[in-house]
Formats: structure tokens, sequence, C-alpha cells
């Protein structure tokens, strides 16, 4: 069998081998997350050695076809192809606006709970996704061990284990901080809230990424502010130009930003970028709002490190919880807030006085005992698969002309669907169809994004989704016809 | 033995039984709580017939120095000394204040969360007074049972059997609710500032009882608002010819209440005073927050009807939570927001998003099958017998002339002692002794009750906190030395 795919010119058989399954790739015979055979098997198939099987699978990994997994075998890197145009950049907004989004929020937020529509919506992961088993177990075990923790009050101060953990893993991550600058909070929401009520007061301006998390938005104006949104590149994250002019015009109080997998376009700054937006911070004199909440899903080998790595002046108040990726429900997230502690801790008294203590004990056992970096690895390759599986679809259903982002980290797309496309219409339409979606208008307080979509990729790939896809491609070419 | 108790003149045998019982429970050989011995043994004891002893014991009863308790027999009641003097009320305020409490308030709460202190300052029982360990029981089970619960996102929307579960208990209470009106919150606490912020714009004036608990005032201020403090009965409440005056002469956009057990002063309004209040509200078009955590705490037969009962046009927001009654960290409150029902759910949404899902639906089993009502029984006559014990201590170690509240409901007192005494100094010599207490001066934003020192009851009684109540007489004694 291995005669046939032989050239006529003396090529190495490992080259003729790894071109054989290289094609049977690209035809999709082997699709990407799919384990290949493995070095023995193939070398019996193929009746060749292992060793020319070694070489064949090595130069695939090197083409960036296979990927190897430590005790487990070759697989088939998922990837984009390469000539799907990207998103556009926004252009920067004239002055800031007191506008909130609608009520568009409420009513996607209302469908994603409900489970009997496609949850393409909102950004939140499949629950056999998360290790609720083991969490679960966990739970168990802390109230059986310690009945008297339900009776204690949980007030202000953070369960010192876990921020112990915490801190730990920022240590790894390049950002030193000790735990007792950490504030516990009830998720990245409730952190996201008290930093800006820190830094702010009612008519101040904060600045934004754009597009934006529609929550920061609603957020901003529940809390009398103003916002100004700076256009973001979808890969490396917000324009440091841009952000110059906004500071430089406008009494800019803080600003927010997402510089891992930012939501919803899913870019990473650079190191050199996020140094260079510290210094600009400083330049200003303005703090900075870091919600790090995607940090840990990055694709590639390493996590990019926090803005927070680089303050030497407590003016990054970082922000993040363990809501996309231990367990959504627990509602465990942290403030790192700098110079603003004692401001932070005050309002998280009077907001909502403590986090509740048995979940903070069983997110912490969790980390010490329960294989989170394996939990870790393997959503992140669960992931990256389903963003290429999701990216793929679209590209095939959605119409001729549509952008797509191409984040190196979380669960996220943004598509930029052809200009005649209202994706709020697309919205109404694909309820009637239970699919439930995150139209592009809710991403800015302008009236910009018509033309959007965010998909939420964290639902394992299926014949259902791929024929949500299809609808939804097909409702958005009915809307150009 | 019976003949010495005989009076001369023909009295009836039960009466004279009944008689010597009283004497040995106004000497203090039966205490407060303890159990007198079976019908059968005292007739067995004092040779009189079994009805005698019964006639006598219903005597007792009716003189209020025994009570009956289903399956258990008769216990000596605990009663308050009747000639103890009541603290005063206070005097109105000028006008309202932006000034908030100190960096007390967080001195003290940080103790209250360190065990090596005794635990008079924070309003918490004892952990061995909350049903823990049935708790903990349903907490593993729920997680076992149902482990994707803690893989799905916990929106804003409440979990339904546990909203079912308080709209049917405030029904038994005379406040009809229907289920969909409550917004699940982390604690009472962020029902109270989501109700706060849901009527008012920074800069607004809010009144509020004095005393008032310092979590109301540090809240109150983080939010930008002013406090008009309106003077307070300590039994009845506040007091509405002072609350009439002070809506007269500020624009009050909302009054803050606790009318059943107000923390500090233990005050229950009176049914018609609350109709009376709710007319004023009408009157000046004001809506009221009113915190009902105390509520199911009442020592008297009947649940104490909460002001939301008179509610017919949504102006009041009932804020309520389990902390007090169930456990303190499960951090499980409710707001029934009336005609704000839509704002304080989007403003919990940008606050915390939800309320951890594991953690309602925990408490909605224990509603359910863990016997809340027997719980609740249960503890009510801890907490009465306690309140009593602590008193009589307090009126014994204290210096003559100090005042002390009667609740008849909650776990906690509130003691003026004599002028000269500054319970600030108190409190700071009585840290010495690791001992915690609460201040007076916590109590109000203006330089108010420096005499006055609220006590946390909610502790079994014991011979360290006999202790730690003599200490600190001893402590009061030598100021005014």
């Amino acid at each position: 069998m291995i005669q046939t795919l032989v050239a006529p010119k003396p090529t190495p058989l490992y080259a003729g081998l790894a071109d054989s399954l290289q094609q049977l790739i690209e035809q999709g015979t082997l699709r990407p997350g799919h384990r290949v055979p493995s070095v023995r098997r193939m070398s019996l198939q193929r009746d060749v050695s292992i060793s020319t099987v070694l070489q064949a699978y090595t130069l695939l990994e090197s083409r960036g076809f296979l990927e190897a997994r430590p005790q487990s075998g070759y697989y088939v890197r998922p990837r984009l192809p390469s000539h799907t145009p990207e998103p556009r950049m926004a252009r920067p907004m004239a002055r800031p606006s007191y506008v909130g989004v609608n009520d568009l929020t409420a009513e996607v937020l209302m469908h994603a709970a409900d489970p009997s529509y496609l949850p393409l919506g909102a950004a939140c992961p499949d629950h056999t996704l998360f290790p609720t088993r083991k969490l679960a177990r966990i739970l168990g075990a802390v109230g059986r061990n310690d009945p008297a923790l339900l009776g204690r009050y949980s007030m202000s101060l953070a369960y010192d284990p876990l921020t112990r953990e915490i801190a730990r893993r920022y240590l790894l991550a390049g950002a030193p901080l000790t735990h007792d600058e950490l504030v516990v909070t009830v998720g990245c929401c409730e952190a996201i809230n008290l930093s800006l009520r820190a830094v702010t007061r009612p008519g101040d301006t904060v600045a934004i990424e754009t597009p934006a998390y529609f929550g920061f938005l609603e957020t901003i104006q529940s809390l009398g502010l103003r916002t100004l949104e700076v256009p973001t590149e979808p890969r490396t994250g917000i324009d440091l130009e841009a952000l110059r002019e906004a500071l430089a015009h406008n009494d800019v109080k803080a600003v927010i930003v997402m510089p891992s997998f930012q939501n919803p376009l899913g870019s990473c700054m650079p190191d050199d970028k996020k140094e260079r937006l510290y210094r600009l911070l400083t330049d200003f004199d303005v703090p900075a709002i870091e919600d790090d909440i995607y940090g840990d899903l990055h694709f590639g080998e390493r996590r990019p490190k926090p803005l927070k790595a680089w303050d030497t002046d407590g003016r990054v108040l970082l922000c993040s919880s363990f809501g996309k990726t231990l367990a959504p429900s627990l509602r465990v997230g942290w403030c790192a807030p700098g110079r603003y502690l004692e401001r932070v801790r005050r309002l998280k008294f009077t907001n909502t006085l403590g986090t509740p203590v048995v979940l903070q004990k069983t997110v912490s056992d969790f980390l010490r005992t329960g294989g989170y970096d394996h939990h870790l690895r393997s959503i992140r390759r669960a992931y990256q698969n389903q963003l290429q599986l999701f990216s793929q679809a679209i590209l095939r259903h959605f119409p001729e002309g549509t952008r797509l982002s191409r984040p190196q980290g979380g669960f996220i797309l943004w598509a930029e669907l052809p200009a005649g496309v209202d994706t709020l219409q697309l919205y109404r339409d694909a309820l009637r169809h239970h699919i439930n979606t995150a139209p592009g208008a809710l991403f800015s307080v302008k009236d910009r994004y018509r033309n959007c979509l965010r998909m939420n990729c964290g639902i394992p790939w299926s014949e259902p989704v791929d024929a949500a896809l299809h609808t939804l491609g097909g409702l958005a070419r009915a809307q150009l016809a």
C-alpha cells in the first residue's frame, strides 16, 4: 500500500508518509482533534519502520498539522484557514456617553438560563467541561469535615488558604502578589463593580475597549458613569494611540482592559504592548481595571502575563474568577486592588459582607488536590478544538464575506457578517428556532456592530450545533437576498 | 414537708405549692431555662396528687414563671426584672450628614472573625445554634445528586423552589407575595445595597432609625448618600412624629426601617404603628427599605407582620436573609422590591451576576425537609433564655444606673451606661482582655451613644461569658472611680 504513495523521484519514505497523512487531514478525513494511529500501529499498517513513522509524525508536527500530547499520542492540530479575513477595528468615539445598553442584555441572559435554547449567546462553557463531580465530592467533604464552617460569619476577610493558592499561581504567571492584598469576591462581576466604585465617582468617565463585554457597559451605566469606547485591534488588543488620544482629551478616571483574550474579540496583548500600556497609564496617572478571567485559557505554551506584572505603583486593579475554568455557579472571584486595597475591602463589606466560606474552601481544596492544572490542559485543548470546528462551520454556512476572529485562548468567536446583515433581526429570527445568540449591538453604547455576532464556542461540537450554525447562516443569507 | 408551706389561712394545696416554687425561682435556685421536675416526680417528692401539681404548674405558667414545652415538660421562663430602666430615645437630627462611621467598624468586624476574642461585638449567634450538620448533609446531597448544578451559570434569576418557599412563609406571616417578585441576593447586605441604589442617586438623603446598625451607615456613605437619623423608641420603634418632621423638612428619598426587632434596640413596632408608618410614607410619597432579618426570631406567639403586609402600591422593598436563623456563611438573602423589581434585578446583574445556586438549593431543601420551624422554635427559646441571663448578669456586674433594652425577639441587647462611661475606651480596654464589644459610637454618624454598648447575646451562657461581663462591668466602674 505504501508503494502507491512513493513519488517517482526518490523521496525519503517518511516524507512520503507525511505527505499522504497531510492530504488526509486537508481533505477532512482526519479531523482536528482526532488522534492519529499510534506509531506502532501505523508502522504495522503501512509496513514501515517505527523510526520512519516517528520521523513522519515529527515532520507533520513541525508543519503544524499534528501535535504531540504526553502519554497520549499524536493528534490532528486544530487550524484556522489562514486566508479568512479578520474583523475590522472600530473608529474612536468623539465624546463619552452616559447611555447604557438596552433591555436586550437582560433578554439574552434570560434565554441563556433556559435549557430549551441552544446557548450560543452567553459566554459560558457547557457544564460537562467543568469538573463538577470532583467539586461536588469536595464540597460534600468540606461540609462533612467541618460543619461549623457553615455556622460562622463570612466576613469580608478572605479564606486564607484560597488567597495563598491564588497568589502562588500569579507568581508562576509572572505577577508576584502577596495573599493579603487579595479580596475574595462574588465572582469577577463583583470584583469589577467594587474596583470601579473604588476609583470613580458618579459622573466620571471610564475608557473601555470596543467592542466591550456588555456586562461592563451595564455596570458603568448603573454606577452613573460615562463610557468612552476605545478601538481595539482584534489580535493585539486596545489601540494605544487611540487610548493616548482619549486620555489626552478627556478626564478619564479609569481604563477597563482585558489584555488576555478579550471578550468578545479574543485579542491578546503582546508583552511589550502591555508594558507600553502601563507607561501610558503612568503618564496620565490613570488606574486600570484588568479583567483576567480568560488568562488561564491560553492555547500557546505560556500563560500570558497579566498587566499587573508591570504594576510598580499599585495602579492596576486585577480582577478575575474561577467562573470560566472551574465552575460558574460557585461565584468565587477575587480582586488585587493595589493601592486601592482598603477602599475595595470597605466596599466589599457594604456590598455583600462576605463570600461564602464553604465555597471558598471547596475551590481552595480543589486547587491543592484536584488537579487544576491537569484540568486546565484538558479544557484548553477542548476549547481550541471547538473554536476550530465552530470557525470552519461558520465559514461554511455564513454568507460570503464573513470575517472571523482568531483567538489564541478562551472559547469565544467574534463574527463580522456582510454589511447588509442585521444581527438584531438575526437574533430575533434565531430565537424562533430556539437558538440564543449575542448580537453585536450589545457590545457598544453607540450604534455599532449591527452586523456582528459573538459566538459562544464553549459547547462541545455536535450535529445540533452544526445544524444551528447552518440555520443561522441561512437566516443571514435570507436577509441579503 | 408540704405542711410547712401551707399558710395559716386555708389555702388550696396547689397554690401553696405554686408559691413555694415561685420563691425558688425568685431566689435563683431554679434558674431561667431550667426544667422543673416532672408532674409525676413532683407529686411523689411533695406527697401531693398529680392533679395538685398540674394545677400549681398551670398557675405558675399563667403568672409567667413557667412555660410548657410540648413533649418535654415545664421550664422556668426567662424574665427580665420589671424595674430595670430602659434606654432613652435620642433627639432628632437638624441636618442630614454625609459623614459615615469611622474605621472602628472594620476593626470590630476584624476582631469578630478572630476566634481568640469573646464575640460580644458582631451580631451573630454561636455556630452551635445553627443546624450546621443537617445543612452540611443536604449540601453534600445537593452536589452528589446533581453535580451539573455546579457547572451551570447562576444568572440573576433566582432558584425557583427557594423563592416559592420564601413566598409561602410570608403568606403565613400575613404578607402575601408571589415568588416571582423576589430577587435572591448574597445575604441581606446585598438586598439593602441594591434597594438603596434602586431608589436613590448620589447626593440624596436617606432617613434611618437611630441608633442604627453600623452596616447601614457605612453603606449609605459608600453610595454617596446623606444620612438623616430619626429617633427610635426602644420598645415600639421609629418615632412617627419625628419622622413626619424629617420628611416635611428634608427631601428624603428613602426610609430604612427594621420594624421587627431593630438592630441594635430590639424594638418591635405594633401593627397599628406599622399601618400609620405606611400612611406616612404614602403621604410623602417615599419608599421604605424594610430589613426583616430578625422577624422569625420573635419570643411571642405570633411572628410580627412585616411592614410589607400593608404595602398596596409597591413602595416597600422588603429585605431579609437566613443569616440569623439558618447559617450566616451561606449568604442567601432576598429582596421583594415591589415596584422597583426590574431595577433591582438589573442592579443584581451588574453587582454579582447571580447567587450560588448550590447554596440556594441547599436552603430550599432544608426549608422543605429539614424542620425549619422546629429549629426556629428551639433557637427562639435559646435566645430568649440567653437574653435573660445576659440581662441579669449585666445588671449584676455593670455600674449602678445602667439602662437596658428589653427586646421581645432576636439576640441583641442595647445597654446605656451611666453618662461618665466612655464605651470607646471600654472597647479598647476590653480588647486587652480578649473581649470584643460594639461601642455605641458605631451606631450613629453624629457624636452619640458614647456611653452605650451593643451586646451580642447569641452565644450560649457560660462561666467565661459571665466572667467577661464581670470584667466589662469592672472596667466601666473603673472609669467612674
